[in-house]
């Protein structure tokens, strides 16, 4: 299979949001050993415009046919292969409270490329431990333990008042992305990749449309 | 105090987004017992224009002094009192492994007014444990057990799969938000507010940009 430099690029955020969409629901469809699907049918299935969907889909490698669709084996490979989760991605999980924990226990991130190989803590009582398998290390031991390991995404998930500390930490230990699940902004250079899942911001909008819609 | 009623208007999302960081941001001055607060401080400190942070904080009623900046108790209170942190909202979360369990446990989202009262299963292993103090019911039960309870807040964290079927369950049984950590788009009516925190779309996008870095 032959892929274009331009499949590399940086894509829209709205694109990468949607395809995950695609691909859960394509998935579906080939564990029902189904083989064809319409953009039509993913649109009706996920309420998303068709012509957003083919426009979507043209960034990765494959063609619809006429009155047929898309290959569903296809599609859940190209989309697997695209969006990098049929590739091995080692992380570290740092704050080993129950968000941590829990993904350190969420075998589901295997299938999506992300192995999570140690957790780090300041907390004596977590330190030493393991959680799913998986060690914790005192905080301190970051650096001296990511000379020796193959590891570029750090998951932040202290206090929201240990933040920006820790993921200064973690970058001057070598980690190139950080997903951060603190409900602050991480200020870093610009080579740093940073991925925030505030759920806290997801509340915010929660509540903002319920009460919106109380108004009604 | 009191609030317009533009005030409940539905927001910009990215102007929601911002919200919380302000305030985690301010909580921290105010736990140093900071006085005031200047958007260009803010604006240093996480990275956003400071016309956007006067912008944002337009929408509340609170109006920085010349000179002396925003008052940092003040903030922290219309921002939580805005953003609804600080008023009680039930919640249920349907599907209690690893994810759903571990929301079950964060103490943290008290603080953002989020109370989780029940979860709700199809396994016999967890139906009729507590996890995190809160029971955990058959899900056939939630439509009965909604009946006599003031819950409009479901937390969506079952299996993929299940996720369209389960969803359709809880807005059948009264639920008008719809809070899915799934990996696929929920359809319901307009009036159901849904909010999506894919998780694994985050991470299609830490490693889109990564591999982005790469080709540099």
């Amino acid at each position: 299979m032959t892929r274009n430099n331009e499949n590399r690029a940086i894509l829209p955020e709205p694109t990468i949001r949607r395809l995950p969409w695609y691909l859960s629901y394509v998935r579906m469809l080939d564990n029902l050993h189904i083989e064809y699907v319409s953009s039509t049918q993913i649109s009706k299935e996920l309420n998303v415009q068709s012509s957003q969907i083919a426009k979507d889909l043209s960034f990765l490698n494959i063609r619809g046919k006429t009155r047929i669709g898309y290959e569903v084996r296809s599609l859940v490979t190209e989309l697997e292969d695209f969006l990098g989760f049929n590739r091995h991605h080692n992380a570290v999980v740092i704050g080993t409270g129950s968000l941590g924990t829990a993904l350190m226990q969420d075998h589901g991130l295997e299938n999506y490329g992300l192995n999570i190989v140690a957790g780090f803590d300041v907390r004596d009582e977590v330190i030493g431990q393991c959680v799913g398998g998986v060690p914790v290390y005192d905080i301190n031991q970051l650096a001296s333990w990511r000379r020796t390991h193959d590891v570029s995404i750090a998951i932040l998930t202290v206090p929201v008042e240990r933040a920006q500390q820790t993921a200064e930490l973690a970058i001057a230990s070598g980690m190139t992305a950080l997903w951060n699940f603190t409900p602050i902004r991480i200020k870093a250079s610009d080579d740093v990749v940073i991925a925030n899942t505030s759920i806290y911001a997801h509340l915010a909008i929660i509540y903002n449309r319920m009460h919106g819609n109380d108004q009604k």
